[in-house]
């Protein structure tokens, strides 16, 4: 650009459309909303400097030209950018960049100082959370054409129109004031009266909506009744394989996370159980063998938890997911002594970036969690606690889930029949409703390096040794989810799959 | 209704008008969306049984009669029901309730079963955080002509049509496939990029993206900060009298919790503090007396920090929502010695109920935050976090600030005159850019007290005491808010106040 007489920035002939041309290199063309990108780079360039305070804009038929865009959607732009006093428009002269107020202060925090002195801060956490063991999944999952992963999202899968519809809902003004509100330690009382109505029945459990609570997903609840209940003394059994981020939690707040054994009808009873003070368990598909505890083994589960006052935290963390014949009522629905604190979940039926989790417990229980939550973050976000509750009162909840739980059950059929053609040397497991597989490699296998293997040739798969406090005895298990892979992709993968794990062995 | 040859149920004259009144009582026909409170309606019916299989549902031409509706929005809404395998539609008979699928099995958890004996649970408990002081503002707040009460939603403020366009934009199918996902640690990059690019730099802070973290808004920070810092064994800091939250959480933590004296200029430096290995300060405005550091104070507070290496968690808790003559630069933009943990909140300035903060801290801190928020929760429901930088790159953020910093300067403005005539008997603190007054009636003023009278005459305050570990010492104190009244209200208000005040003293 050029300076005028009065050293304003003008157009000044090709060097102009270069730099504009540059400005918006990153526009979308193809994407939606082109009059928003095109508002968002401009405010961009302006509070980044590239557009200083007086710089002469485009007409909006140069900018339209130079962007290829149609010429109103320059004009909408332009508008509303002088609405918010970014740019103010001189009559017969044109569009300039308006001063923006000036910012508090001349002192500036530098970034990055304290980088390099990492040894500082080292010595005064008490705690080191970055070193815990988890699960690891690629972030660029979908990137790769087979995702055998567990609980992510399918964009296939996910209910656009209709969440689209209870979102725009959410966004009227008397629905605005509704969420807008901080309700200290309370949650919308519209999304309670919908899972009482329509979420708990589909497990056999009835509650009242003071035994409800809604969390930041069902992590969140495990974390919230660790803390009410755990203290370093408390003794806490996990199931071994299990649940390794429970096992994280629960090993924050006591030394003593007790290991308990599972076997083909899940997690075993005995000695080691009745002396913990709480057990954390998944009755429904144990995680991550995905198998089914029997009914004979709940009813003694729970008469066993009442008579040695044992508290069972219940993860039913993808309980209703996909109906299958064989599935079981949770144990909440068992319990006639109140041992159970249930959790469940609605992130993993629409979508985990939501983070909505709830749990189910006795009102006294429900009180404390909700004192404790209060101090924590208050509530879950409420327009999106008020956007569910429009979802699963519309309906929209009940037929996402009727088709999800087809096209689920439908890649089971075909895993079913696949695994042995391709999988010869393995064995599994799968439970009635589980999504996903368990599935044993021969002795020796080590699903780390398979699963590196794999990822090469487009196959994800999870490695089965962050499941296990003995780091070697699930190493050779890996699990194999089938809620975010395409229908049409399994069959491709698991050959894939099937020739990487040939070559391994 | 009454029964047909079939068994099934018909239109039976006069009594059906009268179900079909009283299912539909509480539609609100003046509300927006009436279509979806009808679909909402009959879904609940279905769902509760009211409505049972195999009823008949009246004509779209009779039931649009009956609500006073007009035709099409019910010949829609049965459309709709339709799709989703509620109704059926059988041809030149009508539509009628269609069969859900089968609950799991037969077992159903009773309600309520646990409640009778909260000693058992009691007696479990780690902590009963519901027994914790806590600042208590009415719920029903919005319902009192005169509500002086300090950080919450002002409906007239909220930039509904600006939010919109941001949440509408967050809809489109490549935005959701953006949040939808499970981003285990992270956040969603954009609104990272925006806190640096338009949110810091306004307080004089300048950041790298892996030294900010989002979280459930700014006490969700501080817990986070709290776990990460705290053992047993730590002494922490607190104003006195100060935030009641911060005291609360880390009282979670441990029993040395060190109240720190505050004066005209906040925070009192000296041995007590030096004792210290970490304390929670808010300069800009000390919460609750709404004094500001001077400049002098805080170079030294950051020079006696480094010194003795003391972890200064500053809570700049509603720094930025109103621009006055006289505000310094947090203690962040002031710090060289990288002593610094800096909480911020986009809550108070968007809507409360959304729960959005960040922390901005030294990279090596940021990345034990995520890891512990990991555990936690994951993240901030990804959603909200794209409609937050959206909005805030589109440029609503910084003209929204302008709008609400103008309308509470206006209202600082009034209470300036008219505290002194309404107030004559009392004092009060209220530093530059601070949005509330901190008022001290008359030694031996009971404000508990104070504040029921007021309430009864349509006035909210927030009484004093709970701000105090030594309860007395701040009972003569009220914090009287200005976020929240709408700004013709304010001069009825403190009349109103003045008189409940006068006839109290």
């Amino acid at each position: 650009m050029q300076s005028d007489a009065d050293g304003r920035l003008t157009p000044g002939g090709g060097t102009d459309a270069l730099f504009w041309g540059s400005l918006f290199r990153d526009l979308d063309r193809e994407g939606s909303f082109l009059q928003l990108q095109i508002r968002q780079i401009i405010v961009s360039a302006i509070e980044n400097g590239r557009l200083p305070l007086g710089a002469r804009m485009p007409s909006s038929r140069d900018l339209a030209a130079v962007l290829k865009v149609s010429r109103n959607t320059i004009v909408i732009a332009y508008e509303q950018l002088i609405d918010q006093n970014f740019l103010i428009a001189r009559e017969r002269t044109g569009y300039f960049v308006a001063g923006l107020p000036k910012h508090i202060g001349a002192a500036a925090r530098e970034p990055g100082g304290a980088t390099r002195d990492d040894g500082r801060w080292t010595s005064r956490f008490a705690h080191r959370p970055s070193t815990y063991r988890n699960i690891v999944k690629p972030l660029d999952w979908q990137a790769h054409p087979y995702p055998f992963i567990f609980g992510q999202f399918d964009p296939g899968l996910f209910p656009t129109n209709d969440w689209r519809e209870s979102a725009r809902a959410a966004l009227s003004v008397p629905e605005i004031n509704n969420w807008a509100r901080d309700l200290i330690d309370g949650d919308d009382p519209a999304l309670i009266e919908q899972l009482q109505l329509q979420v708990l029945p589909r497990r056999g459990i009835r509650a009242r909506s003071d035994e409800i609570m809604i969390t930041i997903g069902a992590q969140h609840a495990l974390y919230l009744i660790a803390k009410l209940f755990i203290t370093p003394t408390t003794r806490i059994g996990v199931e071994e394989p299990g649940y390794p981020d429970a096992r994280n939690i629960f090993g924050l707040l006591t030394p003593n996370v007790v290991p308990l054994r599972v076997d083909s009808g899940g997690l075993v009873l005995g000695d080691e159980f009745e002396n913990c003070s709480l057990v954390h368990v998944t009755a429904s598909h144990q995680c991550p063998t995905a198998v089914v505890m029997p009914l004979a083994r709940r009813h003694a589960l729970l008469q066993a938890a009442q008579s040695h006052g044992i508290i069972l935290i219940e993860d039913d963390y993808d309980g209703e997911l996909m109906p299958e014949e064989g599935e079981l009522p949770p144990l909440m629905s068992l319990d006639r002594g109140s041992s159970v604190l249930y959790v469940g979940s609605l992130s993993k039926a629409l979508a985990p970036g939501l983070r909505l989790g709830y749990v189910v417990a006795p009102a006294p229980v429900i009180r404390e969690l909700r004192a404790l939550r209060r101090l924590m973050l208050r509530h879950p976000p409420l327009n999106n606690q008020r956007v569910a509750a429009l979802f699963i009162g519309l309906g929209h909840y009940r037929s996402h889930l009727a088709r999800v739980g087809s096209v689920l059950l439908e890649r089971a059929r075909i895993l079913d029949r696949l695994l042995p053609q391709h999988l010869p040397h393995c064995t599994w497991s799968r439970g009635a409703g589980s999504t996903h597989y368990w599935v044993s490699c021969r002795p020796g296998t080590d699903t780390v390096k398979l699963a590196e293997l794999a990822r090469a040739q487009g196959v994800v798969i999870e490695p089965g040794d962050v499941f296990s406090i003995d780091e070697g005895s699930a190493r050779h298990c890996f699990r194999l989810g089938f809620s975010s892979i395409r229908t049409e992709r399994i069959e491709a993968g698991v050959e894939r799959l099937g020739k990487v794990i040939t070559q391994t062995g």
